[in-house]
């Protein structure tokens, strides 16, 4: 049983069947060939509007090149505390967006808090540039705590980056989990509430690689082949990326896959919460289960060769000396069989 | 027929089973799995010492986040003008090197003349720091220009690296179509002449997405990681690269196909010289062919749809109003049939 | 009266005739003059300790490329959430020092909590890539509240630098107001306590604009020139700067101009000490005093030409709603005249 | 006798008396005190409309802030390939405004030629991401060879970055030595032959350390204040800077001092043209004379302590092997008697 990541899980049978389809033959590469256009296309569709689509090899870079779309002189994005562009990437969203910084805010469960965010941009009036000035507002959908923002906290703050002028990345890495989740469209979810740029992800949900950057306002879309270039984004073959998202975005796969790891994950939860050495955090809400363990029960778990990761706990947490905060990723290959075997070891 | 640029071939059906056969079960992600090892050992075994192995997404990726591991603040890299380094990469490589510079060198036929370069590296004494300092030296194998150093203005070149103290870069973007054309093995092409730090691209050989940066030092391969992730080239699902080398390195495929692609251009550029409406340029040593055709010879081709490029001409090469530099590049997926169609259309 | 801040003065008659003194003639520029060396040799005395000196134009720069020189890729430095670099210099360490990343510690009266730091270097252990790894650790002395680190303060800090292997960087903007406040030597203050590289200010104090980084380890200074000079920090006629630290430094005019600032606001805080309109919210340990006023007594002071200003609070402090706290400074230019007249104002 | 650098030379009497005039009382900091905004004003005056002025610290941050504020993701700067942001600045222009590259532009004497610089900005058409774009042209008055560009010269020059677009730089480090050169007004030389934005240079005629960056449309200059302080040139007590402009705009101070120092030049080359063992390159035009010594007079010359540059020769100067390539700079205090003395050693 595997729970590290969902990135350690592999590819679906379909993308692979893609990648075979599209491997002969000769296409114009740099996101011009057929293939290309028509999955861009599709991205359109789904998104109910015209968007512009930009494929990059990770969403490490789809966080920074999205930010660095943006990025101004002295500017500074807010973003939760424990975001991945916060605390998982290694500072390439400040290296390669020209120099912004990420100035945290606080919030419970994975969520930044409304009232703190509206705190720390009122702060960053740029009026003085010593302090430089309020340039974006990130926001993790799932959040790295394994939490939906409902459509409402999404238009909070969207209002917030409204009221300052500033646009609103979304940080999607597992963006069909989120929309699982809440059960909207991919435009509810996104534009429609007032985000900007999305970093779209599939990798964890099923591709090999294929992460893309999309941008709202086709308008505001017009530089960002530069700075992909200039950051060493830009795939040659990239009927490569094409040929992964049109199996994905094919028949609701996407949703599909999506919709599996979370059902996955609520069972996991439902597991632990029946399991008496067992703290579940909270309810996951998409693919993650963050839970509190007795050390015992882990090396029970661990010699039984099931993977999954001790996590960082915050502050508030209270953990006794003989427990440990755990986290348990579900993904497309989880099985039921998984689950039923994971139960039977813990209860 | 299409020989508008090795990157428009697909991938090859090796590179697709071997994708086929790892997609299922779960694998350790960022470039720790078993199979991402065990091709780092292949990688070794086939430069005959340790080396170590960092995937990235593209050829313009390799060559940047190499020359940053060696940079230095005022630090000059030396090239060739027309490298790609130097015109076809949007300034990535000063982007993500922290900001080296590249001076030009020249040289006819794509290879930089050691003479210059000899001069260009004594100028940059770095004893004033108005001028800068050497950074390093850059060589690509084989050339834009399609042709290929020898090993003997390899260690030309690389002496002169050596004299400065600064590391000698290759990058080999097409690295076994220069490998095959010089007939030796790829330790004899890099380390054993002085190579530091290479590009290896497998991209354009039949590969989907298989770029490596290869570090002869190990030592000196220390800092790299934190390179490779503040410039969001870290992929997690690396087994999909590894699983493309895996097919790419057995049983010598990757010469196999380069063989192939240099014979196709070889064939080409023959039917060339019995043309009387072209003038070669120079012979090919690798898997381009530069050519002048004129005007109408250009339309006739692109009537029946052969695809290939109009290549900028240096100011050096003499070409008249009713002619056009051409290059033509053949890949793994050029055919005899090709080369037939082909010559029936010119000759 | 005016406590704007120590930069709203003018310079010292003992600057202005220094540089007087050395405007005639001929010198060699870009800090190679007799001059230049001479005041270099001044600061090494002044230091107990060969060192190495670079003059640059703002306290910013000095933080910027302190920093900078020891910055890795992924580099993470870290300082109190109010420090100077953190909040008052627009991105600039971050962006003159190759994208190190400044992560907060928390700390009451702008010290740094030392539990808290120790926590802080041991979360970013470096083992794992995607965090990033600890460069070094900055304190600011005297401190962006007034106060001053104990020499144990200080040391107890420079072990938990020494214990990571990372160095110990010290903003010194107002370092003269510091020694004084402890009544130690310079050496004592930093290289002494493990302090590795400072920025040493002399513009708040009595010089029109004279800022130098002092590196104490000279073997750990030879890439600075590069660094500063691709910063545009290299100053051609340098003896204008050197002709103000030879001033400076004479006969201790930069202690006994620090004195008498420390002094100046120790009398304004004793003053608030007796107004019942003002909470001192604590000793003044250099030349800046925080104090909350009631509104009626900031517009009283105001109405009499009063300059100083109001400071954002943090979230500890409790004040009221007709309260507001306040930041008054003082200078070498400060008078006891200015102090009586001010007293008779709230008094 | 010294003619080793215009920046040799201190600070004339009057930049010296206004730096004492000022030095006392309190002035609002960072350009906002009512002597910075009358010197900005005076700014105005002298170039004929409103113009932005911001003070840095040396004409290469002058340089590097000026590109900054026009520079775009994989932009290309044109310049002429012995410019001062080429050679001489290890790279700052480069770092300083986000990875801008400069591709230099051939031509005798100093100056682009213009049919090379319209090829070469025609090559950069930006219709394709991997050549990058042609992002501003800077051209240099006068020149580092010493000639000066009539105002001919400057509008076919201008033209080409209308054009393409783009935005003309002037590197004005000797901006009064071209304009006594040419005869004509700031605003005829600058902005009324296409000139977007200014380094304006006092430091090497007569100032101690005054330099600013003149943005002719204020429209363009928002945004510059955070570019600016983000790399750490933002002055604190900037009247320093303004009290320098100030003594050096009264009463034409600066044209006087640039008309002495171009006459000496003048002179100078005279006693050149007399001499049997020098070779004048070219007439001056400003206040640098180019020649060729044999290595006899340079050796008689150093003995008798004249203070000069053995100069880097291009390829084109023949030069024997007893002789070498020689620059001397005149300045402000370079007199009369100087060069008297000089005569009789060199005829």
């Amino acid at each position: 049983m595997n729970f590290g990541s969902d990135n350690y899980a592999g590819a679906h049978s379909a993308i692979t069947a893609s990648l075979a389809k599209h491997a002969t033959g000769y296409a114009t590469p740099y996101s011009t060939s057929d293939l290309d256009l028509a999955v861009q296309r599709r991205f359109s569709t789904i998104f109910e509007r015209d968007v512009a689509v930009f494929y990059v090899a990770t969403g490490t870079a789809s966080n920074s090149l999205a930010l660095a779309s943006f990025a101004k002189p002295g500017g500074i994005v807010l973003a939760h505390h424990e975001a991945h562009i916060v605390v998982d990437e290694c500072g390439a969203p400040e290296y390669l967006s020209n120099q912004i910084r990420i100035v945290p805010v606080k919030g419970s469960h994975g969520k930044m808090d409304s009232a703190h965010l509206c705190k720390q941009a009122k702060r960053i009036t740029g009026l003085d540039v010593h302090g430089g000035r309020l340039n974006a507002i990130s926001v993790t959908q799932p959040t790295e705590n394994g939490t939906v923002y409902s459509l409402e906290e999404l238009e909070t703050i969207a209002k917030i980056a409204i009221d300052h002028k500033v646009p609103l990345h979304m940080d999607g890495a597992r963006f069909a989990n989120g929309l699982v989740s809440l059960g909207c469209s991919p435009a509810e979810m996104t534009w429609k509430r007032g985000v900007d740029i999305l970093s779209f992800g599939g990798t964890k949900n099923g591709c090999w690689c294929a992460e893309a950057v999309v941008i709202f306002d086709i308008e505001k879309a017009r530089e960002f082949g530069f700075i992909q270039k200039r950051a060493a984004q830009l795939f040659s073959k990239s009927r490569f990326v094409s040929a992964q998202f049109e199996a994905y975005l094919e028949n609701d796969l996407w949703i599909d896959l999506a919709r599996h790891s979370n059902k996955m994950a609520a069972d996991l939860a439902d597991t632990f919460s029946h399991s008496l050495s067992s703290r579940l955090i909270r309810t996951p809400q998409a693919n993650e289960v963050f839970v509190i363990l007795e050390k015992n029960t882990i090396a029970l778990l661990e010699s039984n060769s099931v993977v999954f990761s001790i996590w960082p706990a915050s502050d508030e947490l209270e953990i006794r000396d003989d427990e440990q905060l755990c986290r348990f990723v579900t993904s497309f290959e989880t099985t039921e069989d998984d689950i039923n075997r994971f139960r039977s070891l813990i209860i």
